[in-house]
């Protein structure tokens, strides 16, 4: 008897989900332990496994099998799954081979030229990389469109956040845009009447800042039997399914960034490491998408790890960690509280505060979504950035490097990822307050360093239920209602303004 | 117009050439980086891979392509290609998938056994997988041995040394078992009446070991930019073409069999790295087999840095990496070299001297080619074991964790593999007896850590010929004659009974 078209589709992306665990370990391998003349020949391990990963999932035989397997009689996570499995599908047949090919191309040349550009803060010079790289991106976008039955913006936004619309973002984002100018005043008032909070000093020794960070990650309830940290110019979490590797980056004069970075990871690390297991490697079973796993990491780093209580518990690891003296009032709980939640106007998004933070992607937003509707030439985009910032924050960058040419996004092809960024920071707090009305007693456990019961009520609300739901439902099921980016403003307001 | 037969095989083999790299980093990592916990999916992601590649090489196409590429004008390495694109796909279609498949679960499910056994010298706990093992090795071999025209062992041989044949071996081995009792008593008596070597007093700091390692790496010609050194349990060399990644073990109470360990592999990653990069992927660019390998890897080791020459040039750089005192003895040279060429009757093949390894190969080459003929049955193995070392070295081991439980090979499914390690000593005498001739000075730039006249002759005679020439060929081109076991015990007369 053959097989159900279900079971058949089940063995196929099994290996295309195992091939993807392979890439996660090359990639993470590259950028982690790779010497600098392994790259052409790692290009090249990855380009084939791309190719093939193309081949099997564009196989005339997929539509078929996911037809009849529509019609099979399934289980509600199977069922699911072929949903999964279709949205899949649908992105890689929606363009053709040759499409791919040459939007990859592109991206390497265009990516190259924007390692050469930014540090000369020359955005002339990888102009006609980017028209290239953007001409392909729309085509795609439209070639998506067309199958999804959306606008091409929408299309790419799929690609990071499943069923994201920009109708939905427009009026989230325009709310927000609204309340910082008068927010933003307050906050830096209220911290300009307030001392200035006291760094503390080092050097601080990347072997104390690792240990210390192990310690922390583990308090987290990182699972280093099925994972790793290590170290990366651009920290990030990879690896393949029951091998979460997440990295750091030490600085010896500075060593808050990298805790945080490294607790940030964690969130994410813990929602790969609490997927479902019988699930893996199927579509399904995969995480959501780019705005929950980045509510993930900021619940860990932004709500609960940025907060008094928290930090009234890791003062005293830090000053251990560091052999700082016990009087020494850089290390006091509300001192480091103070200097963890910084407010400032600033141009880089990456070293922005959780305030200004969405500033930073609506500009980027806007700025998107009008060179993928063709309303804003890229030669244009210097402009446009500094009069957005202008608007948005009340600064204007005094170069590219600082400005346009600051992240890789654009310049490796990734239009419509930027607004996960806030809306993970908005579902973060949401899902925050929930778990907070859930636990009895969360703050204080947090306090004490225990993240169990958070981390049980995250495994539980999101983690075990992978791509079973759509975001929208995943969140109304966890907190009983759509994305309300009222609680993340409320949660700004009693942070920064009691 | 389509593009020749030839061509289409080299983009076909190129694929599975990149593929094989991607295997060769996660079986890296695996060894050296990996989680416990990742255990499992890994083994999925190699089976996967494995799957793919045996899917490529057996498309029907092939068979067709090689015909027709036969018949092509084709240069001499392109020919030489089309051959060991043959090869391979002689090895890879002559058995079909299920006794693959059957082949590789025994082995995983005997190893596993063996880890089991070994340590409690339990012989009989294994022995119902290995049957298992063995009953399909024969099949595997007989298979094979019916496309090759061989007999079932040269079958197996060739997996690892192509163009092996038993009856080449047999004349070899059988003159070094006839001479080695009488030559080994005379050396034990000569060492007994010198005084015995000092052996350096540790600890010795595994960092301080790493550095001088690397230290030794660099000094051998070693390229940094295209590999690395790391730990593992068991050393190794591995990685992906253009990155060589070789490991060592560390004991902080001797550092000298660590840093051989180091040396023998920088040999075989140096075979690597100088491997024709327009080859890169192709059959014909591939590393020879095993026995040129270890010649490589035994050359460096064995012939070059068991010197006289080099551990006086290496004995100051060892005691300044461990802060000795310079008076101390156990750092003279002379007492390094002594320690360094200690003979001793042995039961473990891996801690053996070079003088006494090839009584363990030749114990396994002759009890192997019993197994597979049919000659021994695996009940009586642990008699013959010991039977065949009284006989060879006058040694009997007290259990089967010290004789026929020590190695893998079998257990892992791999008969045919032993005789590559002698073959490939005594390649590494003939080739170092042949430099030596065509380099001026040889001994003496070894003395002042000058290598690059011997990897420089080494890359032009072995590493560039890649795959183009059979083992015969290479030796008789590089050496004026195929392999001559006279030199290799003259190298032993030479350097043990001077």
């Amino acid at each position: 008897m053959p097989s159900s078209s279900y079971k058949q589709l089940e063995q196929r992306f099994a290996r295309l989900g195992r091939l993807h665990d392979a890439q996660g370990i090359l990639h993470w391998d590259r950028s982690v332990m790779m010497p600098t003349g392994g790259a052409e020949s790692r290009a090249e391990q990855i380009a084939t496994l791309d190719v093939i990963c193309h081949e099997l999932i564009t196989d005339p035989r997929i539509g078929d099998l996911l037809d009849a397997a529509e019609d099979e009689s399934l289980g509600d996570w199977e069922r699911a799954n072929v949903r999964e499995m279709r949205r899949d599908w649908t992105h890689a047949t929606a363009v053709d081979a040759a499409l791919v090919e040459a939007k990859s191309r592109a991206c390497s040349a265009c990516e190259m030229a924007w390692r050469e550009a930014r540090p000369k803060a020359d955005y002339a010079l990888v102009l006609p990389y980017l028209e290239e790289v953007l001409r392909l991106t729309v085509e795609t976008g439209k070639a998506k469109a067309a199958r999804f039955g959306t606008s091409a913006y929408d299309a790419l936004l799929d690609q990071y956040e499943p069923a994201g619309r920009a109708a939905d973002i427009d009026p989230v984002f325009d709310d927000y845009a609204g309340f910082l100018p008068d927010f933003l005043d307050s906050v830096l008032a209220r911290q300009a009447r307030e001392t200035a909070p006291i760094k503390p000093r080092g050097p601080f020794p990347v072997e104390r800042q690792r240990e210390l960070g192990l310690r922390i990650m583990q308090i987290l309830g990182f699972d280093f039997h099925h994972g790793r940290l290590d170290v990366s110019l651009h920290p990030f979490t990879g690896g393949a399914s029951g091998d979460q590797r997440i990295t750091t980056r030490y600085s010896e004069t500075d060593f808050t960034s990298s805790l945080m970075g490294t607790i940030h990871e964690t969130g994410h690390a813990l929602y790969e490491q609490h997927l479902p297991k019988g699930w893996r490697h199927q579509p399904v079973g995969n995480s959501r998408g780019m705005a929950v796993h980045e509510s993930q990491s900021l619940l860990m780093e932004m709500q609960a790890s940025r907060s008094r209580e928290f930090l009234s518990f890791a003062a005293p690891l830090m000053r251990e960690a560091f052999e700082a003296e016990a009087g020494d009032g850089a290390w006091r709980p509300e001192n480091l509280f103070r200097l963890y939640t910084r407010v400032s106007r600033s141009f880089i998004r990456t070293e922005a505060d959780e305030v200004t933070y969405p500033a930073h992607v609506i500009l980027r937003y806007r700025i998107e979504r009008a060179l993928i509707a063709g309303d804003l030439l890229l030669h244009d985009l210097p402009g446009a950035w500094n009069d957005g910032l202008k608007t948005l924050l009340g600064v204007v960058p005094p170069d590219d490097r600082l400005g346009c040419l600051q992240d890789i996004h654009w310049y490796d092809g990734a239009f419509g990822y930027f607004p996960t960024y806030t809306l993970g920071a908005m579902a973060a707090a949401q899902l925050f307050d929930a778990a907070g009305k859930a636990i009895p007693g969360l703050p204080a456990a947090i306090g004490r360093g225990e993240f169990k019961p958070l981390v049980d009520w995250l495994t539980e609300n999101i983690h075990c239920k992978a791509s079973y739901l759509s975001t929208r439902e995943l969140l109304i099921a966890a907190t009983g209602r759509p994305l309300d980016p009222a609680i993340f403003k409320a949660h700004l307001k009693a942070r920064y303004l009691p």
